[in-house]
């Protein structure tokens, strides 16, 4: 399958136990990848992301381009080496970026063009370069150029949109086969809200046998429930044997019901990015540890959780470093954070080990609390972290 | 000795290798003790500056007198339990901070009125209620409040705020006797750079017969080399059974310049504020990891250093991590720094052991450089952190 292989162990409903092998390690999903948006999970080292129990990361194509840029990272012996983690990463394909930060893209049917947000410097991305900027970056995992449409959009305008990205696919998987280039490339199921664009896209991307799928163009601002729904429907449309991610999603409660849909990767910026706010993610729903009625709270922010934040740490320590801006809250809430999220993923790939995904899905959202259910998804954005 | 006990191992000329025990376990001297101002070294956990090889740091009774407040950290078990750093912590007075960061400050012989800089609250410091905030901090070297002379200041200026300085030091020794606390208090030598007034100064503390004493009013612009000198001055006249702590000093050189004069104790923000401005300490100079010749330089800060900084990253990812701000970059500079400040000291140590300080001196000014003389001692700023 063309750089990983995937094996699936075990499936318990809908949610499935499986094993991803790439030239950097095997890992075992379902799992969340921490966010190092320009090559660094902002605040940790990779010592951190290992105690945290991650076992891949994601990077930000559009970010690592601009600066310090893939030519560079390429002679300092790609990616792994240069930011000091030695087990597989996956790389977004820009276009998310191109479309949320960079400013007046232009976009045809060659690729797109943009300014740097950080130098205002003209830059273009196309199918073919994407794939090569990535191939420079090393990564484990690739994704190709896609537009990403703004919530909400018609019908017209998605199917549009739809048909530019699959013929985009079609060039980048072209360049990374010509390139025989080591890395996986994986297909991204595009189709906004629309039941019957989903239906074509999967049918198009699985017809190229890529060896992962990517479910893009979700929470970006419809209702959660619908977006549960283009999860359900896509994932139960896409090939059993290769691994599904689930592109910028989400809170936890959403981990775990896109996990009972079938989902195996994830990755989002809210535990990460939530932490330098002060949140606080516990089994029974976030806590915000600027709240003054923390200030002599002498307890661990989670008693159950093994982080170096909570084993070492009062509320009231955490509380006092946020409210004085030291640089060590920002540092132990992502800790604390990634260790409540990658610590969730493994009581899920538990559950389905043991045939109980659906009991520990009820206890998980019963104490949780399942008020995320009512918002939109457009809280869990799928961002970059600059 | 009240709080601490004082054993001179090994003399060599006039440098010191001893061992400082406290209730909080034993130190060898000399050392540097990393600011930890708000009861956090900037962007550090414990861990790494045990890592560091730190043996005891040092925090500041004005910011934490302010926020998050003494009582606070009473309740939940002295500022050991609070931050988490089981070993010795020494407080300064506060008395500096009032000077340099506070607003509408009124001096009269009952102590110090100001207005906080965090909220601009009415607050005051007495020779005894500064002893007893020490106290409700649990720290195990405390220091008396004393008054701050600004540089240049004439004799007539300088006798009059050292006899306020001896008068409230008095006061400071009655209270903490009388408390019966744990914890020892060090008596500080003032008197400016008036060599008369420093004599009578050491005169007057050592009739205290206090457990450490303390050269402070330096590093505050005065010449580079009179810093050197009145040091030597004090050093020389204080008595050698206890240990001496050079406040707010200083750059490498100027360590190794201390110890030759009998100092054992140090404290400065340097390796931690010009860390977060992109300084890193080298044995051949410090370098600004910010400069475009490091941009594709895959060697580490410092080769010879075992930091986790130099073990595992380049200086082009370090430089990358600066100059797109993120938060790792102050973290692993800091580390560094401070590995290369302790590093120091222990390298002093072994050569005070083996009786080759003066070698040891010489060869490491020769390599390190001596610019550093050619200044005034106003950019070793006895500051604080915040």
């Amino acid at each position: 399958m063309g750089g990983i292989g995937f094996e699936l162990l075990k499936v318990d409903g809908r949610a499935r136990l499986g094993r991803m092998v790439t030239g950097h390690g095997a890992i075992e999903t379902p799992t969340f990848m921490p966010v190092a948006t320009q090559g660094s999970v902002k605040s940790l080292a990779p010592c951190d992301l290992l105690a945290a129990g991650a076992q891949i990361v994601l990077a930000n194509t559009y970010h690592l381009m601009l600066r310090p840029g893939h030519e560079l990272i390429r002679e300092l012996g790609g990616l792994h080496r240069f930011m000091g983690w030695d087990g597989p990463i996956l790389t977004d394909s820009g276009g998310f970026q191109v479309w949320s930060l960079s400013k007046l893209r232009r976009i045809g049917e060659e690729g797109v063009e943009f300014r740097s947000h950080v130098d205002g410097s003209r830059r273009a991305l196309s199918p073919e370069s994407c794939v090569a900027i990535q191939h420079a970056l090393g990564v484990d995992v690739l994704h190709p150029l896609d537009e990403c449409l703004a919530h909400p959009a018609t019908e017209a305008e998605t199917e549009r949109s739809l048909a530019l990205t699959l013929r985009w696919l079609e060039r980048a998987v072209a360049a990374h086969r010509a390139a025989g280039a080591p890395g996986a490339l994986f297909g991204i199921v595009q189709g906004g809200t629309s039941e019957g664009l989903r239906r074509r896209a999967v049918e198009s991307v699985a017809a190229l046998e890529l060896p992962g799928h990517s479910i893009g163009g979700l929470a970006v601002g419809e209702p959660k429930l619908q977006m549960y729904d283009i999860t359900e429907l896509v994932a139960g449309l896409l090939p059993t044997d290769r691994p599904r991610y689930l592109m910028g999603v989400g809170k936890p409660p959403d981990l775990v019901e896109a996990v009972a849909r079938g989902v195996d990767l994830f990755d989002c910026v809210m535990p990460t990015r939530n932490a330098r706010n002060g949140q606080a993610f516990t089994p029974d729903g976030p806590i915000n540890i600027a709240n003054a009625r923390f200030a002599r709270d002498p307890a661990p922010i989670d008693a159950e959780c093994g982080c170096e934040a909570c084993r070492r740490f009062s509320r009231a320590y955490l509380r006092h470093l946020f409210t004085a801006r030291e640089l060590l809250a920002y540092r132990l809430l992502t800790l604390h954070n990634l260790t409540f999220y990658l610590g969730l993923m493994q009581q899920m790939r538990e559950a389905v080990a043991r045939r109980d995904f659906s009991g520990f899905r009820a206890r998980f959202l019963d104490r949780y609390g399942l008020e995320s259910l009512r918002g939109s998804a457009d809280d869990t954005p799928a961002d970059s972290e600059a």
